[in-house]
């Protein structure tokens, strides 16, 4: 892919770590000089650039995801998808599934290892009579691709169904209201299919707690993360303006990555607030205290108003 | 401590962290905009440079260590020691155990925390007619002070026993041979002696096993740090060109945290060489594979080249 003498730092999601050093051995044997980046990589936002001003690279290459960050970058940066095929036995046990249930027209998704197979299945549902909706999200790269950051807000309803092909439930539960319709997701190495309305249901119950829990907190800490995608710094600023105005105790804590071992370490926080990748509030068991995520942080505001006195 | 309108990180190691909030309210209300660094932080070495950098600040303050990095920094930085108190009764305890062993004579040091009794506790051992002996580690911040990447080869020999005031066994295991002499922790809370020249032979034998690996491996990882006082690019890069040289396939692992985890993710690796934190290479199990230290790299080429056909 690269002939010449750059030095070039790739990046890998976990999945596919493993083929790591059999992508450097190719770019070194063109001439490059090679690292490989070995801090955990979550998505197209966890660009590795502090690692590359460390290691002054020419370039990063980042595998697995399609192009995200869309501002102008100090290094040069190249997205590089991976695919990975799903058997034709796979693709007959969705399209046996969709005539199985009777539906006629659904919205369909998947998660970006399979977009190159996407049209195709489309057409072949299409070719059964199925009426298929496929909008883009906000954050996407094309349409029917799903982030596990999206909202869902792009999901088509008035549709017999919602289904996502994705390896694992993560991706299709960051829907952030419980369709009207059934949510399928799609396993694209067994053919099963998982209706997961009611997991969406509980995570988003659990989210609805957090809100109540930032509502009485006396301290609450707000979490910003310095990976290139997710930092929020202004927003987090003005949140802690505005929660102090309010009378809260506010505290900002600042990361790339917002483990829970190392946020756990502090004492006397009673909720958090996550400016960063909006799935760490799924992480709520995780963290020990309840995480709000940036989407229900105008509520707070609006509940802590309406209870001040006049 | 501050007065006046700065963006100041603060940033504590695990063990200080709880008392972290506090000393962020009252930078605060001296009129400082405070953020806290959430990441782990292992020592004075690991300085969150790139948290600064991000979020602007115009300053941080690093509680619980002494200076250490020397070069120059593009952003302001205060060390701050945290000193926690010996109490008189395990002071007398100490005596008591140096008497009753009948040391003549021993190498005393300490962990940076308890560093404000240092010279006292010195004062007190010499009263008893007991010759103390402390000198200045190459990493050190004063006589006496060990850090737990020290090497060991500031504690003099010739002397009854070695001993090390420490919470843990951490500091004094990095010593990178076992002295003629005993070596004892002594727990500055409850006032505990340790023998550890067992455990420091067994980390070395350790230590002589990953030399063993590393001469058999066909492939290894070099892991590289950016951490401000870890970073070896230097070094990893030659040691990558000199490993190439005697037919070694090698990749160049570059991340902050060089947790097991994201590196376990990888395949193909036989070995690790670690130019970071000395310490890494203690955490050979977590790792999952041997980890070679820097200052066996040498004699690694040494041995390699021994065994090249002439």
């Amino acid at each position: 892919m690269e002939s010449g003498n750059m030095r070039i730092l790739l990046q890998f999601p976990e999945g596919l770590k493993r083929y790591a050093l059999d992508y450097a051995a190719k770019l070194e044997a063109d001439g490059n000089e090679v690292f490989i980046s070995a801090s955990p990589c979550y998505g197209a936002c966890d660009l590795c650039l502090d690692e590359a001003r460390h290691i002054r690279a020419d370039k990063i290459i980042h595998y697995g995801h399609y192009p995200f960050i869309k501002k102008v970058l100090d290094i040069e940066v190249e997205y590089v998808p991976f695919y990975i095929d799903i058997s034709p036995a796979v693709i007959e046990k969705l399209l046996s599934f969709v005539k199985d249930k009777g539906f006629r027209s659904i919205s369909l998704n998947a998660t970006v290892q399979h977009m190159h197979q996407f049209k195709d299945i489309v057409k072949r549902l299409e070719e059964l009579q199925v009426k298929v909706v496929y909008k883009e999200g906000h954050l996407a790269a094309e349409p029917g691709h799903l982030l596990g950051c999206e909202d869902g807000s792009h999901f088509q309803e008035g549709v017999d169904a919602i289904i996502t092909i994705a390896d694992g439930l993560f991706h299709a539960t960051a829907i952030s209201k419980v369709p009207s319709v059934p949510v399928y997701v799609f396993n694209p190495y067994d053919g099963k299919a998982t209706l997961i309305n009611d997991i969406i249901k509980k995570r988003l119950r659990k989210r609805r707690a957090a809100l109540a829990a930032a509502i009485e907190a006396e301290t609450i800490a707000i979490l910003v993360s310095t990976k290139p995608g997710q930092f929020s710094l202004s927003f987090a600023l003005n949140t802690k303006k505005k929660l102090a105005s309010f009378g809260k105790k506010t505290v900002l804590l600042v990361a790339n990555e917002l483990s829970p071992e190392s946020v756990g370490n502090f004492q006397g926080i009673d909720v958090f607030i996550n400016t960063a990748c909006p799935r760490l509030a799924d992480d709520h068991d995780r963290f020990g205290k309840p995480v709000l995520g940036m989407d229900l942080v105008g509520e707070l505001f609006e509940q802590l108003s309406a209870m001040a006195p006049k």
